[in-house]
């Protein structure tokens, strides 16, 4: 993989680009991240996921050390880089090498690295696995993930794609998406205990005036009485889901109202590659 | 600081310790660790120690790339290479280079780096914040501290040195120590979701014969109500708590049953180092 990165001011190959091992990600999970995608050259929703990016780092005590302009400049030359039609960029903020081992340090560390990307096939759907489980800082994109990497082999005996994470009763999202389900053209996703995903949030916008549209607490049993159900993440758009745990959704996958609004976000996402090169 | 470290089977100074950024450990907070001291050249409970790391890396899924001979004799070449009277001893086991930035790799990374420690002073004792919380695996030693450190301003502003966690009004620990309640000469300490610490393991073991123990639940309330409170660490040993919220205990620092468990700890560390010398 010829993937290049950023560190801290320079651009060097990913290969190349370490931390020394008291970096506060390292030794104690402490960061934050994005991802965005990158179609022929063009960030999608680069500024969704900036404003995001430097909320994050706000939310977790962590001093961003470059100015908008400097992150979408690097942004820019890492695209230059990285020449390919499609690009996953991810940006990471770590609480920097901690002389303590336990307090941010003064100087957090940024990187940034882009590599090839492919979509997974919207047509094949996904399974997912109830599991009761919250994140920690939900409304944070935490480079926390232990339970559900610890999980990986049961989901694999599952022959289960993902998780549907749900907590006194109510669903919130999945390991790295949000989750939207749909009852009689009504178009609902969880309020609260998520992530603010920017795809969930233009897929929202989309609905305006064509779904009725519910941001509200869902409880699990709603799910399993949905007519669609679809997972939305920057990684994969919108996903159709096939199966939760032993339900099987109502077929077909994509089902009617995923299939419209997956027209919609791609004309939305079209707009905004234009809105960019403007 | 002229640390040596120890990263998949070389031997190389601390600060030249890199990792690339696609260990799962940097990426998703995916790995585990332990911590021993070493004292005059001597790892303290260092069977113990491996034990846990060893039990720790099955838990997580993670392959021990290395047999315990291996481990003692990579323990023992660090001590050798880092000449101190008191070293701070750390192993990390990562999830190693991850393809897909999510799954555990085949090869996990491990590092074990020595450095140039020393004790606080328990005559001074500590103030702890009571903070409702509890860790996501919490039997394991995980790479996992968000919201602690994101806490660590309100804890800074607070003049409190660190945290109480409870749940449902039971506590467990504080964020990188056991702690326990003395109570009418009787020692009490949180029986699950904790850490099952080294220290906190010896100090309930020299207990025996001279004071009551007990391994329970043990509710918020008893702790402001006890005679004396302490935390254990392997990095702190006993340590008197002065304070917990407005609360001051009462006085003095570290109290009798407290000073008495200091004196039997130390004669059990002791023994211990003979043990490994002969």
């Amino acid at each position: 993989m010829d993937a290049y990165a950023y560190l801290n001011g320079e651009f060097l190959p990913l290969a190349e680009t370490r931390l020394q091992v008291t970096d506060l990600a390292f030794l104690r999970g402490y960061g934050i991240f994005d991802f965005l995608r990158v179609v022929k050259g063009h960030p999608i929703f680069v500024d969704d996921h900036l404003d995001r990016f430097e909320q994050a780092a706000k939310v977790m005590g962590l001093q961003m050390p470059e100015s908008r302009e400097c992150l979408q400049q690097l942004i820019a030359e890492l695209i230059q880089l990285n020449p390919h039609e499609l690009l996953g960029l991810k940006m990471i903020l770590t609480g920097g090498y901690s002389a303590d081992g336990f307090t941010p340090a003064e100087q957090p560390n940024l990187l940034a690295w882009a590599s090839p990307f492919s979509f997974p096939d919207a047509a094949l759907g996904v399974s997912l696995m109830s599991y009761e489980y919250h994140r920690e800082i939900p409304g944070v994109k935490t480079l926390s993930y232990l339970p559900p990497i610890q999980m990986l082999p049961q989901l694999k005996r599952q022959a289960t794609d993902d998780y549907l994470y749900y907590w006194n009763g109510l669903i919130s999202e999945s390991s790295r998406s949000n989750v939207f389900i749909v009852k009689n053209q009504t178009v609902s996703t969880a309020a609260t205990g998520i992530l603010p995903g920017i795809t969930r949030k233009h897929v929202l916008s989309v609905c305006q005036g064509i779904f009725a549209v519910e941001e509200r607490a869902i409880q699990l049993a709603e799910v399993f009485a949905a007519d669609e159900v679809f997972i939305t993440s920057s990684n994969q758009r919108i996903m159709p889901v096939r199966q939760i745990d032993q339900h099987v959704l109502p077929q077909p996958y994509p089902g009617p109202v995923t299939r419209k609004l997956q027209a919609l976000f791609l004309e939305r996402e079209g707009m905004q590659r234009v809105a960019v090169n403007r």
